[in-house]
């Protein structure tokens, strides 16, 4: 078999780090062009010093000609820099976009909360939401789903596929420090994150509220509103996502528990957990899995799902990946790990 | 001035050792007898290191014989002690529970959630709400609220107390795992919850979940649900609580704003933030201040409100400090740090 | 191919856990009983909820019957017990013994330090020492060293080895709490160690100081006398050592480059980092790779070796599979991650 | 009794910050100007949210006007700005410089590691060496100790005033982050400190070295060598140093532990444990005080002694306060906490 040849533009970040060291183990890829933009000219080994094995690597600029002649490019830029640089990608190339540029359906919404003309929209690489196979099987450009989005739609959109919760969901989230990037900022150093748990974004503003939103109304069959509150938690990786919705009238435990046991019966990255355990962070620990457990609190009549990932492995590259396998026509799991790195 | 001297029961665990540090800068009690059970007869310096200036102190057992002779008495215990050890203590004795059992009005409600006969209801220590500082002044029993419901209440009462939220409460809160005490418990070592968030008690289990209700149902006026979920963050002291309730047909963010800064105008252990800063649980370590921002989520309807305690602080010592100056009739604010321990 | 049938005794552990992670991610290895002895009954879903691809299976009682009919057995039990176990299995059977009972060569420093009689002697796990992969090809018993004289010895035996460094050697190694294992103990709450270092057995207490000795004095040539102080760190997993000797006299900076250089040119599993970049436990979370850097301070005279590695992967579980490949005659990276999962 | 009114320059920073929380403690001091840099006419309350009372205060910027007619003016400014603040305040002004200039009594040790003109030898404010107070009583100008000076020195300065260790010490001592400053720094990023250990400046590159020698050589009476190993733990605060050297011929347990009980009976903020039990920094956090404890290692022939502190508190701004008491005529202990904040 021919080997696969892959670059990774952005491959100084944590998710261009994250797509590399799940590439470094998949049996048939081979990686190709490494690309960053300040940082071109420098070796890997300084970037990411924990893939020994590209320690001698060198970060070319992040141009058309570095990434020539591959099969398959994965992008891990900032948003809004991933439309020029498809462009100049043939079709027959396969773009994995790690970014939010291709993610949303309505332009208004992109608009709105990222003040940019909208790219458009590409199959979206969370292979888990009915009929989202279908639609990645061949293609050419995927949209890797945003790391709260994956959380939040892997734990709720059971519940409203199968018509049990009210379509207005209250949504809480912790995530690692690492979804927020390895530009130095102050409020992001250790100093400041260690020992403390915070909020942002609260009251709507956080951009991966209207992906949450178009993936839940899918589901539903109508509009399904998302009071989204994201906080940062002392850790570097993982997102636990605590989601809830009113329950429709007459929805009972045993509805739940079916809906969710139909939904993720056969799928080999969710690990719906026995009821009675909940999720934990550190067991996705570099794993492509998520794990979801749902219940029904009766007393106060809502159905509450929670689920845990590691943003940076099931939550960019991780799904990039699998998204990538099924491209390709590769089996779904292969070079991509089940199981955490815990304790 | 003859000073207040003052006992401790449980001085083993973290609470009574955050009751300890917080007496030792006190300026007009002086420690008495210090108790505990299993570790009676051991120094204090093997129990709580970081209290040098106790360290040879030897715990007593927790009788009425070793808690004679005081002015207060702060009961740090597994609830369901705190009733027979209070019984051997004077009426004119100011005896402060830092534990559950005299806080629940509802004797059903202690019932579901304790299995055990209801003990009675004290005068409950959280002075910021209406009424309560009239009630503690003078008082010779106090319950200390628990840390979930002081963080939650703060963070909601305003709103409630205003007219301003539908009666249904959704919760997520992050707590420090200070919280679950001092017991060896496998999944509360360090190993497991070191880079890791996971919930517990989900679905309405949670034994703070009625306190909770209690408080905002008076602030209410009206029966207030709420679905709460605690999670385990990894920390070790620090709540912060994310709560949201749909608001009001009309009600406006001046509306929600001018609530909170009626309600905390003159609090000296609430700092609402400015708007647009929002709290984090590293500015409150060690301090008996709750830091609380609140937001109308417009395209959500639903106000959300975050505060941020240090759970052995303001959300059980501390408030249990700040009530007994309350109730002995001296400066509220004594002894009491009101700035955190940052970074 | 055939697969090797292997099979974890002390499954319910941190090492335990380590082995089966990295078995599931080994093309050649089929994984058969899993064995413990309080916990046999119960399922590997709530005992290890990271492996998933697991969390079905049920843990057996630590006896013949449940190893027997497995190519390779490993052991991952409290000190003391192995020798009873691998006397039940048969000669042709690979035993990869995980604890301490078989490291060390001499019995009374064994018996000074473990005070029970010496078990014997098996091949050392540390394929990086001279000679240690011709001991291990075709072995049937494998002793895997301890984690802090896997970190210790990878950062000074090429000084030694070079005859280079004075016989006495400082370390002062800090080792994540995962070292400590998983039974509940107050003092390795999470509570208790964020936020915390501390040292322990200071003063030559700990248990590994022989086998430090005895690895560093083989090299030398010469006995080297070891000062070693652990210290626990706020951190799940990794070891970071730093170990410092005198250098003999006239030895220069490039004498010690060079012996390094030589000492790990080839080595797949241990990174010699460029000058000027040092380790940190990060880098090495989850992978079998130990990175190594050293540097000679000339004010105070002394070759200083610093050397991060995953305590439970290339310290415990990660060696324990190296050294299964060597002895079955398989590529020595077979099934091993090199690269770390970081951030 | 009139308010001492005190100035902070450099208020927006970790050191500036922990100044101003313990003179919010203090009884007799009055805070008065606080000026910064590129953050002046920036709210207190923003730069340093966990000091709710100092939230409103507007930060100047640090420059005569701003700095006159105050008693005392703390300075935590980067490394050679403090001379030319200092001239311009009268001589009458207690000025206590939490910054390096002022440390070092030998030009040419300053230049070596500074590479800029010696400015200088303030009184050094460490109380607890001998002969430091009475040079500190009155003065007007005070050097306060580096944070891992101060945790070393303290560690080992009693067995070389009493002759027991030979002139060579090996030190290795782990910082929180804290200790690196407030500057956003890729490598300080939360996701990059958080689960990891990691040493910098090896090889004697470490600035504060030479002060370490310094403290040490005096004590002595003859010149000691240091070989300063520092490295980076996961925690915002605390340093604990790991200090050892040979022991003189014939020096016994009895000698050292003798030496050291000696030294540190009569000391307020110098806690000696007993026999048996270690320091770890989680014990000392926001306290001004230094946990120590010292061992003689017999099979190594080594004396190793162990200290935590607080690097802000008792490292930077707790001394500064405790030498601002001498200098002043005040109680030393005056607004300082002893007791640390755990857990």
């Amino acid at each position: 078999m021919t080997a696969i040849r892959a670059a990774v533009a952005g491959a100084s970040g944590y998710a261009g780090g994250e797509v590399l060291r799940l590439l470094l183990g998949h049996p048939r890829v081979r990686i190709g062009a490494l690309t960053g933009n300040s940082q071109a000219g420098q070796a890997l080994g300084t970037l990411q010093p924990h893939l020994p094995a590209l320690a001698d690597r060198i970060l070319e600029p992040t141009d058309a000609a570095a990434l020539a002649g591959h099969d398959v490019v994965f992008l891990a830029l900032p948003h809004g820099h991933s439309a020029a640089v498809a462009a100049e990608l043939g079709d027959d190339v396969l773009v994995v976009d790690c970014g939010a540029d291709f993610r949303l359906k309505d332009a208004g919404q992109w608009e709105r909360f990222y003040g940019t003309p909208h790219a458009g929209t590409w199959p979206y690489g969370l292979p888990e939401l009915p009929g989202a196979r279908a639609a990645l099987r061949g293609a050419r450009r995927i949209a890797v789903p945003g790391c709260y989005p994956t959380a939040v739609t892997l734990a709720l959109f059971p519940a409203y596929a199968a018509g049990l919760a009210e379509p207005e969901a209250v949504i809480v989230a912790a995530s690692g420090t690492s979804g927020a990037g390895k530009a130095a900022k102050a409020h992001l150093l250790g100093s400041e994150v260690m020992g403390s748990m915070s909020p942002y974004g609260v009251g709507g503003g956080h951009r991966h509220t209207p992906e949450m939103s178009q993936n839940l109304t899918a589901a539903a069959g109508e509009e399904v509103t998302v009071s989204f509150t994201p906080t940062l938690a002392p850790m570097s990786r993982g997102i636990l996502a605590t989601c809830s919705a009113k329950a429709r009238p007459g929805v009972s435990a045993a509805d739940v528990r079916q809906a969710y046991a139909k939904a993720y019966g056969d799928e080999p990255f969710v690990h719906l957990l026995p009821e009675g355990r909940w999720p934990a962070t550190a067991a996705v620990q570099g794993a492509n899995t998520a794990f979801v457990q749902v219940a029904l609190d009766e007393a106060a009549g809502r159905i509450v799902a929670v689920s845990a990932i590691d943003n940076l492995t099931k939550g960019t590259a991780g799904g990039a990946v699998q998204s990538m396998n099924i491209a390709l026509g590769l089996p779904e799991e292969l070079g991509l790990p089940a199981n955490g790195v815990a304790p």
